[in-house]
């Protein structure tokens, strides 16, 4: 048995928390957060000791792994803490919003030999599990292109969108890892478009964009698209094809149940998409935690390293770089 | 060049007319209705004569065929008149609407050895070709059960219910063909259940129907299942299911556009299905009349006989029976 | 809290001790198997007591309520038990095998008003749940026809079909179930039609069918077509199609993934089916737990009744005697 | 009645002249191809004159109108000839492959006040024109992100590349003009890449791309990406995807049946796609012409102008320009 202290009792702290006291292999000692009523509100529901110091649970003898849900400027700093102790690491994504400092952090946590994980949840999704073993099946081939489409099903409130980091860093982060997940290469060229058409006052107030269009290409030739928008009014959509020399890949969206209705005005009509990330990868957070736990116990290399973190990054950074001078930038 | 005479220059007359005219097998030479302002307006759009007097045109040297698409206590009388003449007929079901005239009917025509082919349209959609032909290759193994959905649009006007024949021999008997199509040995036992649930007022008036469901089952065990409904509001539902041993078949319908919407009610809404045959089966009756002349100058059998019209209307009597009688019918 | 006891500590117990232990509204006390290693095993892995003594567990003063996922011939004993006890009951269907020995136990149950559920987890299912509100909010008018697929993945071993009961006392009774859920009328007539094309010489043996189609209607001229099959190699196959006055309902399918395949033979390809009740139902059985338990405490009626297990198998006894004397049976 | 002649009588010659033979509003007077053979046998086939002169045939009083289907370098020319003499034109794409030259074209075009349609055969298939139909209807606010997806079944032959304008001229010219169509407003920003991934020898050797992707913004902010590839193995494939502030639109692809398979490996397999644009464009080509033979009897403007096709022409410029220069191009 795994014994897991979670950092965090937010939203993501929640599932984390939960998935580690419903897994076989885990043993949820201990959750953390600065907010002490957070805190024990969410170890009375699940039977565990309740913390407002990361550094010292950290530190306990009995806490063989972490489970990072902190802010995301705090990541780096928790990443290394547990890393220097020996502890395993989950982390969600970024390493961190600035590139130099994750940067920092990745080369010492390479040095320190330590494991950890990056948190990406999509690469759990049971319908992304199966694209890759598909592709790496040979089932369609060469991959030649992957188009991502990536919608939130509304705007964030408006606090949120002050402290994001950017469209490009908090939103498409996820698509660029896909990117990389599915292209099987390096991008080596990433052009970027920005626009403000969902709410442009906001969008200004904050330098920030809400519609984004992205093109990466690889050494090799291999395309990707990347297209996001902060409101699709239908759902949280999230949808990748992959185009290859022998054939195509498609994942489409999840709904609340499968009824398709039928009347005078339409056929063949399905319920909204699942509304958001929670519901929509509750499946790949259990996945996650549980690769994480696999991994440790049967000593193989983590599925997403530190290092994923920072490509993933790279490239949000580069698509930044790409919307203000109208170029492609070479990575 | 097959030289061919439409008799009838109604609804159906007109589509037939219109494909021999296009058909570069054929050459139109006449269309016939008493109507002498019908035929001459069909006559007139497709540069062909006009007659009012079948009898004459079926025994013109000049005509090789006879599409015919007259009322039907007429067929089998302008059926047995052509053949008799030695002319090939292509014929609009059913043979009659009375069992024992068109029994007589079919043995005269299998004496002269004459040329005859049922107008079963559906046979002929692209859709049920390839179930056909999917189900000879082996695709699913040996046919299980057949499920046959079949729904108007709307009800019929009064005076067409009032000449009708019956649900059953109206409307079921395409579906009693298609089961027999698809099942690929004759069923030897019929049960139906019928009732009024679309206008029960209509239906006590002239003793007939408007919803039903059959099961019938074939020597061998295989089953089918036919539901018919004279109303579903969101078009003309027309299709097939094929369960074999090794796999499994479906027919779904078409739209006049392939365009999904996505709005915040609902995704995936297609718009209601083709409203009626003559839309639906407009590649189906181009087909047929191919078929048809493609027989006739390659010298191969009939794909579809006045036997099979036959057979068809005896499953729709055994239904009848088994409505009356409240137990299955043995055939 | 509710304090749960399930007594069978098999594939279905199982299920329904994990969903105790994970609902938030329940305390899972004991587990009981005749087979004591089961017992322990089970109460080990969900931290509960184990015993080999349904009765004594059903009297503990500590023990509010109790699952049964025993074999079916000692539901109705287990059911009066507790009931007599005033114990809370979640039975699995079917009430008994015997019509006879069911009415008693329904009579009895009744007079005792105990608070009994039915675990007729298809009509908790999220897809199956929407269904019955889309009917009751009116969005298709006046139910017409019902069509329900039911088919398994594969044949049961040779032990299971000898102890079913047979495929409409078995696999039927829950479309039986479902053709009354969605009804929303009771059927006043049962036609059915068996035959044996999956394994012929099995099915003699044991006086059993394979593959099976029935017809039902109401007083009011609904009707509902069920069929089944006992082998479906594209997985577990369960449909329901509910056309009405102003729209049609359809319920598909769940698969794996939502991955589809493009290639040179073919397009639009899906994963086959999940394989079977287990998968494809887990959320039902979630769902059918919860609805179990929110009916004790909030103190509504249980939302299926041991009347409801009667009725499901009353219907599959009428199937049996159509198989029989070829004829509709009146219920 | 119009008096059409048809310049050219190639493949795109005869769906033309076909469609003008069938049209109710239309008579085929003459087919004009350089050899003369081929016109001979289209004119035959079609029963109306053949000419090898085209300058002769326009000048025939009584030939009202032309549809030029000739070799691209011969279109301006041609459509010149026409509008001098006061003929009204149905011209295939591109106005010329040279911006200068198509410039020029279209400025004396303008001054004759020409009667010129352009061939954007696109606009004309019913899914697309349900499309703008519901775009105009306001069914999804105000457009956000046109995706268009355009891929051929296969390589062409080496001769066509050779001759082809390349990629972004001979292929991608509509999809530009359909981002205009999807748009409503004028892209004023084209960033491209392309690679070369299914022949690099081939397209080496013609300084051509085999797969390209394009993102394109508007003045307001709307964004359209653009992916092609020369191969996919599985048809002709033809997407849209119109994301809006209210919903969105998407319109998926034909097959030749609506057949679904399901067996132990997968469940819902269609078909491939229609194989390539004479088969999925069959409505399409029937309703260009129509639409154009319409405007001309109801003095209403051309569905599309030369303009139209200068503007896609310019945008397909511009891409080339942007991947030679690895930077967005301002229109």
């Amino acid at each position: 048995m795994i014994r897991v202290a979670v950092l965090g009792a937010g939203r993501i702290g929640q599932i984390h928390a939960a998935n580690v006291a419903a897994n076989p292999r885990a043993q949820l000692v201990a959750v953390v957060d600065p907010v002490e009523s957070s805190a024990d509100a969410l170890a009375a529901k699940l039977n565990c000791e309740a913390s407002i110091d990361a550094a010292a649970t950290i530190a306990r003898s009995d806490v063989d792994a972490v489970v990072i849900g902190t802010p995301s400027d705090t990541h780096a700093h928790l990443m290394l803490l547990a890393a220097r102790a020996g502890k395993a690491v989950l982390c969600e994504k970024p390493v961190d919003n600035d590139l130099g400092k994750a940067d920092a952090a990745v080369a010492e946590l390479k040095q320190l030999s330590a494991k950890v994980m990056m948190a990406f949840n999509r690469r759990f999704d049971p319908s992304n599990i199966e694209l890759r073993r598909a592709i790496d099946a040979g089932e369609i081939g060469d991959v030649r292109q992957v188009i991502i489409t990536s919608r939130d099903p509304g705007l964030p409130p408006r606090d949120y969108v002050a402290h994001s980091g950017g469209i490009f860093r908090d939103m498409a982060i996820h698509d660029f890892d896909m990117a990389r997940f599915l292209l099987g290469e390096e991008p080596t060229e990433v052009y970027a478009k920005a626009s403000r058409v969902v709410n442009k006052a906001l969008m200004e107030e904050f330098n920030d964009y809400d519609t984004l269009m992205v093109v990466m290409q690889t050494a090799s030739g291999k395309q990707c698209h990347i297209n996001c928008c902060r409101e699709a009014v239908y759902g949280y959509d999230q949808r990748f094809e992959i185009l290859g020399s022998t054939g195509m890949l498609m994942n489409d969206n999840l709904r609340p149940s499968t009824v398709r209705r039928y009347n005078a005005n339409e056929t063949e009509a399905l319920q909204p998409l699942l509304n958001f990330f929670l519901q929509r990868y509750t499946d790949a957070y259990r996945n996650e935690l549980d690769a994480f736990l696999k991994a440790l116990q049967e000593g193989t290399p983590m599925p997403t390293s530190p290092w994923d973190g920072r490509q993933a990054l790279r490239l949000a950074e580069a698509a930044i770089e790409s919307v203000v001078t109208g170029r492609a930038v070479k990575v």
